[in-house]
């Protein structure tokens, strides 16, 4: 179930539910992708930019290269991809260009324990469309 | 050295570098109440509501209250809470009313390894002040 809480912060016009909505429906796609095994297309939606940044406890990784190929790296089979589901607790569009998602994500294995953890996105409205400027995902 | 970068997501006035500077300056302040010892001054830039939220691999915790009782509990005595450093990425303004910061956090400890992780935080212009509305710490 989805769980949709607000932190206020001011959408500068009035299509904060289309941007909010945009971008729950890409974050589908998102999954679609991984769970086909593709990663190049789950990694559409990232902004194909050096400036591009995933955070985790190890560190910033800067740049879509960097990032496509962190996850090359990490998950080189379908096996080892697993079937990925997101829970998406909030998607709060903060500004005109600005969506701010909060949520959990979940790796399924047939033949080993669940792992998983949680993200928080800055989506940003781009020429080609809303993408991940921001990733910070434990 | 800080290093500041730019993720172009659009301040809705001049009064952005204000901005960014009230929110590194709430930032220094927070590790001069931590490194006194004083986890409740530590925690006034931190939004004093139930939607409050920290974000971490284990789940959300909500409201003021609760991440005041973790940081209490994780943090019983002064040398447990070490001497803190944050180390801003970047701080950024996204609208008139939120900023988004990018830092590292380290603790320093005279007797044992020192522990450290990254951070995005979601700062939000409330009437009190700047605030904290979102943490994930990593």
């Amino acid at each position: 179930m989805l769980v949709l809480t607000v932190i206020a912060c001011t959408a500068k016009n009035g299509k904060s539910k289309e941007a909010e909505v945009t971008v729950r429906k890409a974050m589908q796609e998102q999954m679609d992708s991984w769970n086909n095994g593709n990663i190049p297309e789950f990694m559409n939606y990232y902004w194909r930019s050096d400036s591009l940044k995933f955070v985790s406890k190890n560190g910033i990784s800067k740049g879509w290269e960097k990032v496509l190929n962190n996850y090359n790296k990490a998950y080189p089979t379908p096996e080892k991809m697993g079937v990925l589901f997101f829970d998406l607790k909030e998607v709060r569009q903060v500004s005109n260009d600005c969506v701010f998602v909060i949520g959990s994500w979940n790796l399924e294995y047939a033949e080993k324990p669940n792992v998983g953890g949680y993200f928080t996105l800055l989506w940003k409205l781009k020429p080609e469309g809303w993408r991940i400027v921001v990733d910070h995902t434990s």
